[in-house]
């Protein structure tokens, strides 16, 4: 079963560690954090090889510079955390984060349109601004926030944005009272069913939290423990090597 | 002494409601509040005659039909609450606003800059905010969000948004781990000395903590109890009427 210790070191013994890391998006998406740290995080996505290095909006640039030819993404982030700027807003940064090097596009749909039952304008929002980001050429992530959702309201998320095209259905942006859970990754990948893949979010920190979303449907991670998730990994490996 | 029993007294024998009323921005900001939230709001701050009601981006043309001809102005927030998209992006955020009808706009100004000590950066980014804003017509208002930062960021925060033609200096966001406290609130009223005002915020729920900011040098206080510290300024006017 997902999250249980048998999961888990099947994982360990299956998953190399290059696999591993490629289904990592490390962040660093901090209000506080400072230029150093970007650059660190650097340093960290290029010695791991991870799928993508999640940076603030204003940092775009600098990441792509840093991480150029190095075979990780830069991602950041679209109407975040909160999801309530208007469609427009999404759209204009949608652009001007792909003009400066994004190759993964994260953006925070349009809870309080779900919360107030308008599933028109809800749509419409996730339309456009998957259609805005796949015309750029890159990836489209939609973070649902299910710590502010009821069962009913996640499905009806996830299963709009799966109809309009996402890449990725992701849980949490970090910033609400709780991140993913098991039970919402298998939830959205039972939804996703193959058509997106589903990114776990939102206080993971540790490998054997990151190897249980996994088990659970997960196909990316985002956590700003990319490091030591990787470290964890190889240590459980050694311990389980015959 | 601001924050004493005695300065609140005196606050609540000298200020007329009215006068209370308009030094609040009253704020429907959570991401997961519905249309029905929105609509409950503008009747509160129609009914007491807020300074200004401030709204999700997305809702500010409902709002501003909602509150059409009430003398309560539309406020919204740029770049919330974050603060690390790129100038270019809060420029366009607040151009959008304005043409939606928003009179107040409060941007987050770049923590990541500031922390980095990109001074620089810093000021570019709030030089460039606040011009557009002001070349809207609309009032500006810088957040810093306290919360995040030293002694000596907050007094180097506040003088460049003084020195660049800020309205108000406004404390926080009210998604960071803590709001406005009286030190800050008293701080930043002697960097502004007169030129700019005081916005305190985060946390603020009851009259009297209203009250105490005010006696510290707010001129203006961003709350979402704004409803509740009226009646409970009446309650107290009552009690020491003579």
């Amino acid at each position: 079963m997902a999250g249980s210790r048998a999961s888990i070191d099947e994982l360990v013994r299956s998953l190399k560690p290059s696999e591993l890391a490629k289904m990592i998006d490390h962040t660093l998406l901090k209000p506080y954090a400072t230029v150093e740290d970007l650059r660190r995080a650097c340093e960290e996505a290029k010695r791991y090889g991870f799928a993508a290095l999640y940076v603030p909006p204003w940092l775009v640039e600098e990441a792509a510079k840093l991480l150029e030819g190095s075979g990780v993404n830069v991602g950041t982030v679209i109407g975040f955390p909160l999801g309530f700027t208007p469609t427009k807003v999404k759209v204009f940064e949608a652009r001007e984060y792909a003009r400066r090097g994004a190759k993964e596009l994260d953006f925070v749909v349009n809870l309080m349109a779900l919360k107030s039952g308008d599933l028109e304008m809800f749509r419409r929002d996730v339309a456009e601004v998957v259609a805005a980001i796949k015309e750029l050429g890159c990836v489209a992530k939609a973070i649902l926030e299910t710590a502010y959702l009821s069962e009913e309201e996640k499905v009806i998320a996830a299963r709009i944005a799966v109809e309009e095209g996402i890449d990725f259905l992701k849980t949490s942006t970090g910033f609400a009272p709780s991140g993913a859970t098991l039970h919402d990754v298998m939830l959205l990948a039972k939804i996703a069913s193959g058509r997106a893949g589903v990114k776990a979010s939102g206080g993971i920190r540790h490998a054997e939290d990151a190897l249980a979303m996994i088990a659970a449907g997960a196909t990316r991670i985002g956590t700003s423990s990319g490091a030591r998730i990787m470290e964890e990994f190889l240590k459980l490996r050694e311990r389980l090597r015959p």
